[in-house]
């Protein structure tokens, strides 16, 4: 199975690494250099990139910081670069992974030899490729929820692997349809479209405000979205909008399937930071005002959805029901 | 209380007539001159009008067929405008509006006096300033269900009905907060940010897939939108997305009101046909593609709220609840 470019939307370079820039997607393929950790907290923070690709820019900036730190300076300068890129965005926590990279570093510098760095670089990138496994493999979990003839609502966009799960599903003859939110103010339904269009996969967009009625109309029959968290009782914090279509879902009785990671140590979705985006996300396109100046908005990225409106959270190993979480996730 | 610029949004010249562009604000106030009832139906099918004042452009369209046509000719050419402008939209029906036109003008003729045209416009002008005071009316209804300090949810724009009912609330020394919904994919939102703002009330807008997250954040104390059409039994055809904010408001409840007009012979909302709007409605913004190349969207302007989620219809006389209608539309 060829990897979506959504799901690996950075490309490493010598002394660099190149972002794909999402915000110019569909109309243009175009990738954003960076240079150093504080050029790939911009990227984050303006959403250039999102999702999957933010922790890729996060591992690949911490690579770049490795490789262009003298040793001397290198534990120092990687503890910065951690700092800085944890505070990039709140709610989606990149905090287990850098504290690995820094554990690697130490344990690199600690053997001090020539190839000490690179230690610590070829542990990064081999935990990279088990995500990449462990993506594809939550995608051919997720494939086996779907029947042929499915009709499937997603929300926002999942860094390629609603593609992935539509590649299973089509090779092992399964033909569905999928229905695309728009997902305001971002558009990222616009990425979602056009990778599954681009692929051949039928896909229709609706307004995030028709997401109830297309539901109750009955055609839908599954519904399957990302989690930028989830949390040990299996509460999941996604883009905001997932909240509402979980609730319908639960309604009508459609089931609700959420791909998750690791969920660390937090306990419920409570306790998830919900971060508040700036108004003028909400209140221009593209640079172009759309309401009157000084209009008051208000843009939390995310929200919260309860396990109880959840049918399945597929993590990396299994698809499993809410209750049968804390087990799975205490081994 | 003046009445608001979008609650009256034509203007009648002599032989023509002209109506407020709702597309190009808030950005300009520009009108479109209508000479004739086929412009009228154009303008009303590509929404630069909408709500009241299509209701308006209808009316002003036969005055102004009555006045540019040979007696000998006007009811045979009012039956042809009749049909154009009942065909412009199918689910706000004009149809008990426009046989009322018919109406008046078989009578003006069966007068056969110099003045018989005369008699069916000062029918219609009449009319129509009946239905401005049905309207201030229900908003100083409205005005009433409100308390200080509430904080008001609302969707789309309800032509000016909504700032009155603020100006009604601040007359009688209540000061509210307003959340506007962006309403994708025309952001009427854009409308109702501008008409409260414009007059110093607090107003603050949110993406349509916000609407379940800030109810359940517990901010919002009540909830109000407009109908387009409603039924004998309550329910409420109104823009898509209002559903899903009733489901959220029943859930949280959170009382939710809606402004309606004569449900005329309609039994329920499940007969009131859904208008498909085109799907580059959609795709486009201002014109410029905002989605790759034939993406395919699915775009029903409405969606149906049963009236078990609606705890008061605001006639034109009372602010009833479901159980209560029956009895008040029976006189």
């Amino acid at each position: 199975m060829e990897f979506p470019l959504l799901g690996w939307s950075a490309r490493l370079q010598r002394k660099t690494f190149e972002v794909l820039d999402e915000t110019a997607l569909p109309e243009a393929i175009t990738y954003i250099t960076v240079s150093d950790y504080s050029e790939a907290v911009t990227v984050i923070r303006d959403m250039k990139t999102r999702a999957f690709g933010q922790l890729l820019t996060v591992f690949y900036a911490l690579i770049i910081t490795i490789r262009n730190t003298e040793k001397n300076a290198l534990e120092a300068t990687i503890a910065h670069a951690v700092d800085a890129l944890n505070k990039s965005r709140p709610t989606f926590s990149f905090k287990t992974y850098t504290a690995m990279v820094k554990q690697w570093v130490s344990e690199g510098m600690a053997q001090n030899k020539v190839d000490s760095k690179e230690f610590a670089e070829n542990k990064i990138l081999g935990f990279l490729e088990r995500i990449k496994q462990m993506r594809l493999n939550r995608a051919e979990l997720a494939a086996a929820l779907f029947e042929d003839g499915d009709v499937v609502l997603t929300h926002c966009n999942t860094s390629g692997e609603l593609l992935l799960i539509a590649q299973f599903c089509k090779a092992q003859g399964k033909y569905l349809s999928y229905y695309a939110t728009e997902t305001r103010p971002y558009f990222q339904g616009r990425l979602t479209a056009w990778e599954l269009q681009a692929e051949g996969f039928p896909v229709t967009l609706i307004p995030d405000n028709r997401t109830a009625s297309v539901i109750a109309s009955g055609i839908i029959t599954k519904i399957i979205t990302g989690a930028d968290r989830v949390a040990l009782n299996g509460d999941v914090v996604n883009k905001t909008g997932t909240y509402q279509i979980a609730t319908m879902a639960k309604k009508y009785g459609i089931p609700f399937f959420s791909l998750v990671q690791d969920p660390g140590s937090t306990e419920t979705g409570d306790a998830v930071p919900i971060e508040q985006r700036d108004s003028r996300e909400v209140t221009t396109f593209k640079g172009r005002m759309i309401y009157p100046e000084h209009t008051n908005a208000y843009y939390p990225a995310f929200d919260m959805t309860p396990h109880t409106l959840i049918t399945k959270l597929i993590t990396f190993n299994a698809a499993l029901s809410p209750s049968e979480l804390p087990e799975a996730w205490s081994k």
